[in-house]
């Protein structure tokens, strides 16, 4: 059964019969002491959350998180909220789905950043550089762990593919900027773009929607976790050189910019300080996208305080946008061009 | 006298017959009583100190901090530095002489650069933004002032042109990254690059191949001068949009990107956030390669403790790198080309 | 109709039919489906919110928020609070109100305050600054907003005339330490205090009880606009000094003290660091004296958390203090002539 | 033998024949290895190093630092600096001196002052509080050293009775803002200004011209110490109330303001708020005064460096200025009035 | 009665007749309109919140804050959270209970660790140290309070003994310490260990299971109060050596490291340096140490997000433990032997 | 030629004929225009500078930095300073020499110090932590290189064994604080202790005399390095579980204990917590020591500021401390055992 309707379109008095991922679910009791379920189901433009006052502690077997299942019932408002009342939950095998409907993912498509990528390698041409390169970005687990990995946990990018689509735009600033610059070692400054969240692989895990650190990750970081991938590597490339490895793994360890930002060592080469604007730079530039997305109006208007940033910001919408369940359909790759 | 030999190739033995500016000229005595004057002149490699055993007094008359002098001597060697042994000293009027040939100043043709200005300009969409921009980079004061100021006392691009050549690099990112990145507003960007110190022609003055800063400048700061001078020239384009102004201002105002490095606000808009990042990007850059200029060696190696970064730097010397006496006369356009 | 009672002296038990303003009304609903409406209503002395249980949807209607309404009900308590039962809403003509009953605003006299104020200029002896001064503190739309204008979104003086009361309060302090200290400029530092936060009058704005940041506050700052504001109003008198604006521009931008509190420019000059010390000194005695009014005990006793003062308080209530409702009345001219 | 001639008044080709303090003396040697010795007298208006080039040693032993000396000589420009050239040394009985002569000192009377500090002790209304300040500013040891004492080592009222003048100032703008801010225990506030740094004369020590701290000093600090003095003497008051000494004592030990200037805990009190208030704003008018003192021109011109402030000053003498040491002959009175 | 049942061994469907101390009780009302009280009970070994149902005002009036009661009733779960279901409210007289079995406590005995700590104090070396140490660590006031403070508000050793505990550890670690770093003053360590918080036990206070600070403790702050309190002592030993009773104060004044951790002066001797050290590991090992007696697994696993720690911390349970209300009956020693 | 005497030990008039180790030499020329050699002598007890005034040219040659040489000549005393004038210099080959005389070192004996740390490695339990141990400090190139690296270029144990003495201490007190502190993992907090700088063999070398960083050292950082060798050696070690080598990485990765200092990760692990402790402590009390060493009185004075510590400190000197080129000779070995 494919997914037809997603959460971000629905209104008020839809009646839906459509397929979610549980994101949670835990046994209530009204006053009367009759226990209900309170379900909360995503998909990957969104969350809804409700009650299921029938056969609660039954539903709740069938609602582990991260299971599929598909809901029959109504969306209803509640306190000016859309509110989902589920009159019945049947399991569904995650074999007969596609996960991708379910999580938020990067709006490009992951085949065509993945071949741009690939096209990027192939201009690189420190012969050393370029084969290590392939040997991270040809088929093979860390390659297909890239291409689902998100970016953070919960700033920038921090969605399926978000890695990739991060890496991707990096690497396209790095080419123009060594064009412009004088002097900047292209070969390195894009390997270190293509290499520098590497080790997110292994410091973030995906599960049933959630993003989370494993214990390596908080033990390690992925800075060093990246360093030492690529030191393994190169290990295995015969006459790989050793100060050109070090530089690649300086430019990897240093990309935070500051120690106080977790980098064990500042930037020291031209590299290194280019690489550390550029990340700074497109991870801002995603997270004030992530906004203007969520935006209906062209108009400037005032966020929300952000946290992250300590400050208001002063916002439109992307003006050709469109929901983003429709955008698939009608084919992304010709907004796509203009951005890579 | 057209001058012809410049400080930076001179070496141990060689008489000398040349224009130089004063850079100083104090007193001092010799352990029998004996007045001699410490000079040390400059031209726009470099800079050369010595001693005038005879006639102090009278030449320290002619040798006032600023004047253009012509020196008969010999260059000599002290304690493994060369100095200066001055035997004859004559006033030479400024207006025989090309103050460019004294000053250190941008290694680029700064024809070329206005007129590159000048296109990037036409380019600008929004009609209020080019007539604003247009009153600017025109014929006049502040256009005559903006191509032979520096663009910093004595971090970045501190020498004759050197705003020109920060503002044009910076324009020239900005271009890139509008390109790159969807929904920026590339007027405002543009703008933002062209005019975000342009309150340094106030800020600063160049005397004597010392730049200071004025009574104005540290008073108010070239932030607030600018957004001003901006507001002014906006005042007098008819039906100016008010918020467009204030967007335009913002982008001045909050360039520096932190309150504690200066700016009464933070970046709150898309380009603002660009216009910061691409301002320090570009700063760092130049930082790096006047460094990297003075480097013989193609070979890695560190430098000295630099204390406005706070850290040590790994460098090599710009690769196709010439004496920059001998730059001039061999053309300098070809290598620009790529560079700009 | 006049209003008489006001909020803070409501007890468990009343009935009442007063007039209020509405600060907000949302919908909700029971248990059993049914919509009621959770009303907050407000007046000078503070606020008080409640169910509406029956006509949710037609009151909600009127009870648009900044509207004057009419209230019948019943006070009373919940969970140890005040709430208000409302059985009745009428809406009310504003033009038969006086705002000045709703919106909380200092205790002092504006009239009183402002003829002080004009007063300190008349004693003003450069004639440049004095008819500077004359320029803004005169009938008009600028004077008329600066004595209802708040100083403050939410920490000192965040109130209808606390702008008027503040910029006093300081012009004193400014007059007596100019007597104190030798050599000081009275005429720089009491224009400096009368000017210091002009700029807030385009910064922020007070809509129905709530104070806010308008978009040109957020994106140059109130010390920008200030300044601006500062610099037109000197262009249009003749020979006024250049240097004195300078200096008096450097007055405001300065006067938060340091950059990472949003002054472009830190204080270089004797007034510009008085009006710094004198202006913090006046906020921070603004909020002892806010927290000091709503104390009971003229024992000393320890307030809770101050999160902006990141410490506790140990406070008495101002001794012969009255309830506010009861001041006015009373006539608040003999108490002030101590304060001013 | 009274001294009649000040260091500041000196001119190139002067003969002398005067008293000063020997600041330091250490020998050194001419390359033909001859010792000479090379000796730093001061007076309170100044310094002057000058070498003896005959008898070095012998006179070393007459020129211990902290001595008075008679010396003949001569006054010689060199290298654009005055110095001294010693042709005679003779000690002198430092009872025949006035120390007043050789140390920088207030340029206040220290009797009036003292007369003035008591006539305010008079004024405070708390019996407990006046009596405890009677204790302290009575004939005594405790107040023999206080009228002596300098405020600190190096930054503000560095200099003989400058405790004095500082507490004194204090004491006066807190009378001042104890009047204009409602509901301040004057009491307290006088008491707070008059003690905070009472702890500075067993901080400091003054040696020979020389302030330096005790151990005492820097293992507690002058806050700890004067919360202890006050601890102990109101002790010996009969039925002190222990709130009241709390109160003072917090006044005292939060008058830095913040715990990384040294405060073990913040102000939490209005006087104690009003107090570090003060006290910065007293503090660095001190130092501006200084600054100015030293000026010629009333022309406004930029200082240097001023690296405890961090940044550059804008300044001019203060006007009816006259030399220092004239200043006390014409009777200092007069000029006194206007500052106290 | 003694009591026999602790809350954190309570289970769903336990019957309930048993002592607990009353945290809070606050009346609320059903929807009915109906009042009823939700009860907060604690002891030594947990909290629980439960609602009575009837007889609301008349139980509410037995049940202050931090009176003893005797409970009937029922656990029951609710939200998947244990919650007491009271049926009965009766007074009991705080003689005969035993305190220890309602505040949370130190797992340690605290004879054992008084006898410890007499044992330590009996190898100090020093005479003077061992008699200041024997005034405060004998029969008396302070030494009783001392046994009973816990060491911090809500950080560390919070909890009944506390303070005893933290000191204890502390000596011992001195004691290795000042044997394994060559010309430490052991006398001077261990006496800095042992009185480095006596302070706290006029700044705390702990009542109803509630630690907070007095307003001395807040005014002052427990490194001033304790050495005042040394100060006091030591005036009354004959021949005290002020030094030495200096370099005893500075270890209590700069036990906290870094003036903006509220040491007015920072460690400059060398048993200041181990002080310091000692604290602040034992501060957080004691952190640690209250965490891992949570955690039932010995796997290393996540903690939450440890806001004052600013991390998360990945630990496993302390192997050996055993439920804290049995440990007492089974004898505490034998562990402890290991401990200290 | 056996070195007899040392540089600390010499006397103004001593005639020597002496083996040194060449720190600089450089050329200057006299007034007269005649070459002459300033030449920095070292050995490890301390620098001896002074002028060769004949045969400056042929001197320099043989006196290349990091050269033995034997030298003739006579202690003068210079403003006030002890200098060196050389009579004749020899080179001596370095075979000839022992570099301990030549550098300053541990005052400890390697040899059993190298002891003591495989005796406590052989207490280690956990059989694969013991393996790995056993593989960096047996007999090999690290092993070798880690009993003379220094343990940093310019703090505390900046010597030759500095890493050794600094390392052992370490596990000591690791070893000790294991022993009082419930929980903590012995065997993982042991190897803390002992691996935590192992990368500083690669990230310093010592050269003449004089600590440097490698290119490595500063692109990557002791941390990482140390981390990296740990996950090579332990990739050798069959079985060796994987979450120990992480949480033993963690350690060296966290131990400066924060970003701002350096290390990727804070400590999240109770051994990670106790080792950034253990390091803070050993390494102040070494800098203590050092300049304690340097001390004649036993009375406590104050030090001159210590930049790195931004304090004075107040020391008084090792008590039974003999002059360090006489301590060898006497063995060592006796005080040694009471240190470790």
């Amino acid at each position: 059964m494919a997914k037809t309707i997603f959460i971000e379109t629905l209104q008020e008095g839809d009646r839906i019969d459509e397929l979610f991922l549980v994101k949670s679910a835990r046994l209530a009791e009204t006053r009367a002491g009759k226990p209900y379920l309170i379900l909360t189901v995503m998909d990957k433009s969104g969350e809804l959350t409700g009650p299921v006052w029938d056969n609660a502690e039954r539903f709740q077997e069938l609602c582990q998180p991260g299971e599929c299942i598909r809901v029959k019932g109504m969306v209803q408002s509640y306190r000016e909220k859309l509110q989902l009342k589920v009159d019945e939950v049947t399991p569904v095998a995650k074999e007969e789905t596609d996960m991708a409907d379910f999580l938020p993912a990067t709006i490009h498509s992951r085949t065509e950043m993945a071949a741009e990528l690939q096209k990027i390698i192939s201009t690189v041409t420190n012969p050393f550089i370029r084969k290590l390169l392939g040997r991270f970005f040809k088929k093979g687990e860390i390659w297909d762990r890239f291409q689902d990995a998100p970016a953070a946990k919960g700033i920038h990018h921090a969605y399926v593919g978000g890695l990739l689509e991060h890496t991707l735009s990096m690497a396209r600033v790095a080419d123009m900027l060594s064009g412009h610059y004088e002097g900047v070692d292209r070969s390195l400054l894009i390997a270190g773009a293509l290499l520098h969240d590497l080790g997110k692989i292994e410091e973030l895990y995906m599960e049933n929607g959630l993003i989370d650190y494993t214990a390596r990750g908080r033990l390690k970081g992925h800075l060093v976790i990246g360093s030492e991938m690529v030191g393994k590597v190169a290990a295995q490339i015969a006459d790989f050189p050793e100060e050109l490895l070090e530089q690649l793994q300086h430019l990897i360890l240093s990309h935070h910019g500051r120690q106080e930002y977790g980098s064990p060592t500042v930037p020291m080469t031209v590299e290194a300080f280019l690489l550390n604007y550029i990340d700074e730079l497109d991870s801002k530039m995603n997270v004030l996208e992530q906004l203007r997305r969520k935006l209906n109006s062209t108009e400037m208007s005032w966020s929300d305080y952000q946290r992250s940033l300590e400050r208001y910001l002063y916002l439109n919408a992307l003006q050709d946008e469109k929901t983003e369940a429709g955008r698939k359909e009608e084919g992304l790759t010709v907004r796509q061009q203009t951005l890579f």
